[in-house]
């Protein structure tokens, strides 16, 4: 099978999505899309991804698009190792867990976007901004842009978004079982976190497990994972 | 198997629900929760569903919850006649097409609230509202009720809400083949579409379908299912 991903190093859909291959032993061939230039918005990229975001898998030709279906997708054409529970109620438990998580990402955004993002637009002058944001596909992504670029978030706000993020933990700390949130084993569920813990630890609340034993364990389970090395999320500050 | 499903007659998600329990042939033991009254955040309701929204589906005494969640459930524990495709890539694009639909529901609840909710706490002291607000359980919730309650919908941004529905309209106008939305079979994408398209008709935009002659052609093979009848979607508008 031929698969090709279209991701970048940081982003947390692709962070998620890389490691998800790594478990499955899924080798691929990865084209890094630099969102530093926006390439994200190239009508070369526009023409496999017409969001323009990241990550897009082609399989065999065929694109898909959003990490938590390109996940499952996955799991359903490369049933070894099960990465879903088989367990219906389970499964749905997982699947209400990677959209509560998902909804989380404005949280994320808001941390995330200060660093690349509102840098290199503080670079450009107003007219190279506005000429930049024609190329973004969606008005909502149009306002992200212009909001996180010329209007920095407050420190209230990034309170706000830190105390959602803990608020996630918290319905961690009593979900995990033998270190996994779904049922006692390791999956999908756990995979999709990862990215969002990961940025948690390395900036939004780096103290957030000394109050919460089964997410540092849970934690320290999963960075330990062979395929957790590989997946390589490397640091998001440089 | 015992279903008891908790909905509400006019609700969005609850359509969609009976509808794909009525195309499944399940019966149920039903329980209308009378959103006028906030039973929805009463304590007996919260129990069973502490997100305090409707539907919630108790499947031999467990809860499930968010409808597109109960249907891809309900379809694993009773797979005849499969309301999802076959095909893993199919199934990828049917789970797409139903989360951006879900992502649309901010702009539908902008004309359904204005109906129920907004003259009910127009009837309301401002001491008796935030007293109802408090068994809000989500902050996110208070605000949009404090929105439709207080502050009503623009007539721009009612025009925003029509525009981003006649362009999933227009999407769907690309999409449909046999008069369904996914691989030109009828199952959950179609299903979860319905009660999006029932408002559109009814009154966003009943002229919609003159322009759209895959989409007046889908909307009457639907709404001529049996089980359409039966799941009863009703008048939104009293």
């Amino acid at each position: 099978m031929s698969l090709v991903l279209y991701h970048a190093p940081k982003s947390s859909a692709s962070r998620r999505l890389r490691l998800f291959l790594e478990e499955k032993g899924l080798s691929y061939e990865g084209h890094v899309i630099n969102l530093a230039v926006q390439e994200q918005h190239s009508p070369a990229y526009l023409r496999i991804n017409p969001m323009g975001v990241v990550p897009t898998l082609v399989h065999d030709g065929r694109a898909l698009h959003e990490s938590s279906t390109i996940c499952e997708y996955l799991d359903a054409i490369r049933p070894e190792p099960p990465l879903r529970p088989a367990d219906p109620y389970d499964l749905a438990q997982m699947r209400n867990w990677v959209r509560y998580v998902d909804g989380l990402i404005s949280n994320l955004i808001r941390f995330n976007w200060r660093h690349g993002m509102a840098a290199g637009a503080a670079r450009m002058t107003e007219a190279e901004f506005e000429e930049m944001l024609k190329s973004v596909p969606s008005e909502e992504r149009k306002e992200a842009w212009r909001r996180a670029a010329r209007n920095p978030y407050t420190e209230a706000e990034l309170d706000d978004s830190r105390r959602a993020l803990l608020a996630m933990l918290d319905q961690m700390e009593g979900m995990i079982e033998n270190d996994a949130l779904i049922g006692g084993r390791y999956g999908l569920a756990d995979i999709a976190t990862a990215p969002f813990v990961r940025r948690i630890e390395e900036e939004i609340a780096p103290d957030a497990f000394e109050t919460r034993p089964n997410c540092a364990s849970w934690w320290q389970a999963l960075t330990r994972r062979p395929a957790y090395a590989r997946a390589d999320f490397g640091p998001f500050l440089a």
